[in-house]
């Protein structure tokens, strides 16, 4: 490849999605990572946090000023809040930014500071964000330069969900969401419930009709639809590293069958490269997308209820995360939108 | 103790629920365990199938009769459809039958046919046995010798919603039962979804809106509603040994608090030794009951959508099988109804 | 029951062996849990920190000094350094004092102030204090007020290798221990390493011959052999919760067979109720033991090389801690040495 | 790249060891997967048996005959027993054969037919097959066309303790080799021990000193050490899916230092692209290395007893087979050796 790559730039590198997102752009083709920033491990590289990194990525982690100062893109996975003086100085400065975190996803300023409790501070920067969801908004993505990156539980419900909305066949009063997640959604910072003997061998719901995610989910779904949705979402907490499996209920408007719904979803995803419509008798996994960026998605009709039940799983730190950010950029700059993101889910 | 001892037999004590149940008579104050039942394992004594009981239990396993004639209770962990000639051979002998299995649970002889395929050989036992739900059924428990137990599904799904149907707080259209089981559940017998490296590190859903336990769910929130009950049920497998989450969504009716929903179920429970409806801000963990008897229970309230959100955990093999099994021993023989059911969940 | 209970009490009561020795006291038929000690939790129950504990035991955690005084027999369950206080308020208020603690096992004050870096403020106490590892000192513990408890580690060692030591089949040089535990030894506060993304699916050894165990372990074996014994120790982190298995590596002296080392320990441990020695062609397995008081051990000749081979199983929080303190109680108060510990290993 | 890719073939391709081989050679620029070879999934595609494969590879299992007759070079990830035939088809048709399975690994005929229970049909074939471990035979598979790819456990085992062994700085007798294992080592057919209630939360030793990979271990060893060694090999089935950890145990020559052998290490590996030499004070981890073909390997001097402690970690099915296959293909080839296989370990 003889064209000169693009410098990309980590905020928050150290977290679980900056590291992924290390891992994953160490390997891209058209890209060289230029700088890493990290607070609380500056001065250090990747492979004195994460050992799997030793001898593979030479670069010290710096503070913010000096990730952006090398990069042409910066993508930033820090807590909500942290991101808007970054994106701005981008912004400023003419090069790209990927927001990983909450701060540039909600189009209404007011609902994310009811949501986040924090100040929404450049409405500029919010009105010029574009929601990084490539399967809907590829070309408003391609004409942005700061993208809001999707979250894991949106990324998994929105794929799943919006097809059946744009296609009118499901009601869009009463549907339900109910979500499952690996640990690695929590984070890399210990905690009680996330502490090994607590998480292990343990199953629960958390933040039920009260997580952050859900005015994200509606905005997506309230577009598709094209008409305001409310949905219910309970987010569960599973012992495994990887992988969020959302089981989504909608009611089936009167008379639509399983095949309407079949040929609606693959006409809308018939040249999505990272997602796969299962078929008929098969059950969508975590294991089979776990460590690449794929979006798996089945759907049964119950028509003993008149119920659609959709079943959509990705890697949340990847498809949901990171994979994505990477699938975002490689929109902005032109290239081929797959391009370092050929991982192969593991067998096992 | 003076009092003689109930001598109690096992059929089928080699499978998961089985050796669940001999750990628990084993330590029964008021039975003496006095024969084990097994095909695969006849000959041999738990110790040898199951390292844990080494020493501590010497009986030999044999086949069905011998068995029943030593036993006064019979319990039968038996795949469905092979329950039903041992069942009729005690009701003849006069001795109680508590089947574990499902051939004994569905009411109507033509749905236990239609999803289990297998014919309903002995009417008249059908007629007789009484649906082993004990916080429902205790009344009309205490009056038969032949219990169906119930699955492990329906028990966690009828003790978080019966009481809601039951006080007409909700409507009974549109009722969606998510449930998560431990790997327990499959059995002892190994398959390839239950294999550690297909299973450990996955999730996914099976039988989905298809699965065995659905009209006996619905038969028993009928009863409840006092009205015919359809529910959508779409159960996971989950990567831990033991314990099953169902996660319930039912539509309010218009004005329901959460207060007069607490009520109800405060109410509903208050005397109910195994059933802790638990205080707001706490979450319902398979953790918490795993190893014991309990079902907890709690309830939430979305009213940007109007849903009552119920959560309800128990140890599939123990309250959702074996436990409860005992549990309907001890009201079939008069006998305290906890006895033998003191476990406490493990902290860790 | 018509006698008087024993009224026991806890400090750190909140910790996981606190937690454990909670669980088990409360279903002891000759005790009565009095007062529970906790510094983080004062004000609070078990079940506020335990959800598993919710209904099962009101008592509100207090300081040491109240403790103490509702009780005839206190166990500590506390970092190094701070039992030593409590156990001298024990003593002189004529109270039996059980360490689950490190402060009381090792006979040389020198030796417990190098390895663990503090004081020992109370050389009589120490002079008192027996080790509590019933299987070899039962006659001393019987006769004592301060138990030191073992720790873990040196149970699983010591009663899987000391019947080789006291017999002379093994030479005393070259012992290798190589230890592998779960992940509750690491205690309740999280960390980094137990964090479940970290520690799930992956597997380490830790403090490499430098752990704080190592003269526990060979006090107790130099006293089997008679002379001094060094080994070599090394603990690995396993992804489970509970379980020790300690594969323990010796040279057979020269013509030693594999019988007549079968012919000690089963001489050894014949009147033993918690020693399981194991038939050939059957493995030590954590699951065999864990939520019971068994150590199950079994022995192989390598005749190639002329070593021992043994593995040894405990449930850490157990035999390794908490049950091998009621063990101890048991003892000091001329109970039956199995009171309270009749816990059967779940069959999965 | 120009120049004509490499058709590769692969028997046995469904089983674990198959499996993870399509996945490395999908993407290895320099090869075209040209065959699959199953006996129990003929006529399917490896998305029907590993649902992770969906869409990835359209290629349909087929016979040997048919595998061998496209392919350029040949795996074959069969049991013992079944390569010879293939091996000696390809020998004769001028392909390269490549043996994860453990028939061309013992170069003592005998040997292989005492641990094994098979004829070793090929005296021929035998004698020329080269042992696949590169780090230490690379000059002799750059010069043959049947590579015996080593096991998982004595690459493991052979890597960490080679040097010290080749230094003289380690006394020959007495070598323990403690490994633990995860299940994936057990290969893909369900049994019990690999059932996941019976695995997960387990974790026990077997074959203990009579696994078969022990002549094959002592062969690598004695040609290191120069004479005949001899080890106590005792491998652990331990509850993750991926990964080896071996703990290695050898008696320090008087006077040898810890720097002493970390100088033999740094110089031994110092160009091996796939070994990684810990700096000290940190610990080899599965995580680490799993999804990679790294080998990560640390050293620790315990001085009290004069023994040399190695820990050594691989993904027991990459650099314990298919990915050392690739890297042998790479060498049998003239490719740079690291080709297809810059696979970075997954953080967390």
């Amino acid at each position: 490849m003889m064209k000169k790559k693009i410098s990309a730039g980590i905020l928050g590198a150290t977290g679980y999605a900056g590291a992924e997102l290390v891992r994953i752009l160490l390997r891209h083709p058209a890209v060289e990572l230029a700088a890493l920033g990290s607070v609380s491990f500056a001065g250090q590289t990747m492979g004195e946090v994460y050992p799997g990194f030793r001898g593979l990525c030479p670069i010290v982690c710096e503070d913010a000023g000096g990730v952006i100062a090398k990069s042409e893109v910066v993508f930033a996975a820090l807590p909500h809040g942290l991101s808007q003086e970054s994106a701005a100085l981008c912004v400023e400065q003419g090069k790209k930014f990927i927001d990983i975190g909450a701060d540039f996803r909600l189009e209404d300023p007011a609902e994310y500071e009811r949501w986040y409790g924090c100040e929404a501070r450049y409405p500029a920067l919010h009105e010029r964000a574009v929601y990084g969801l490539p399967e809907l908004f590829r070309q408003q993505i391609a004409k942005t330069d700061i993208v809001g990156n999707p979250g894991c539980y949106p990324t998994s419900i929105a794929l799943g969900l919006a097809p059946a909305l744009m296609s009118g066949l499901v009601e869009t009063a009463g549907i339900i969401c109910d979500s499952k997640s690996g640990v690695s959604g929590a984070g890399r910072k210990p905690s009680q419930n996330t502490h090994f003997p607590d998480c292990n061998e343990n199953f629960a719901a958390y933040k039920v009709a009260a997580h952050r995610h859900t005015p994200e989910i509606e905005q997506t779904l309230s577009g598709a639809a094209g008409s305001p949705v409310r949905i219910t979402f309970v987010p569960h907490l599973m012992p495994v590293n990887r992988g969020i499996l959302s089981t989504i209920y909608a009611r089936l408007r009167p008379g639509v069958t399983q095949e309407q719904l079949r040929g609606v979803y693959a006409a809308q995803y018939q040249n999505e490269r990272f997602i796969r419509l299962l078929p008929p008798g098969s059950e969508a996994a975590v294991r089979a997308v776990a460590g690449s960026n794929y979006c798996d998605i089945q759907l049964y009709t119950d028509q003993r209820t008149g119920t659609l039940i959709i079943t959509s799983v990705i890697d949340n730190m990847i498809k949901g995360a990171a994979g994505q950010a990477v699938q975002n950029m490689n929109i902005l700059f032109g290239l081929e939108e797959s391009a370092g993101l050929d991982m192969i889910p593991m067998p096992f």
